[in-house]
């Protein structure tokens, strides 16, 4: 099956590693659906992802939350 | 093949679904190892564990600084 995306906004790519692959958050649209946050590795040119998970604002706004005394 | 893990701290549960699998970041050790943060779905109890991404603490810095203006 093939799984359509759009990649909205990068909002942040958090690391690449030696083969070129990199942590992002983005704002993805899956199949034309309503976009979702979405951190998740992907190879070079985002030809291929790789494992992730997908948020909700709700969580994205939690996670940043418990972040503040993160250091 | 068994994998072995270990929370070694819960940092936050970002949200509950119906079925009571909780979205967690955490501190967790897998098979013995230093322990890497990992955002997570998991089964009530933690018997189970869901799709996930793992990151190193440069990553979650790196993260919690890009959310700063995330609103």
């Amino acid at each position: 099956m093939d799984i359509q995306y759009e990649i909205i906004e990068n909002i942040v790519v958090l690391s690449e590693s030696p083969k070129g692959w990199t942590k992002e958050l983005n704002l993805v649209s899956w199949n034309g659906r309503d976009p979702k946050y979405d951190l998740r590795d992907w190879a070079p040119d985002h030809k291929k992802m790789g494992k992730g998970i997908t948020l909700t604002k709700e969580e994205v706004l939690k996670l940043k939350e418990s972040l503040g005394s993160f250091n």
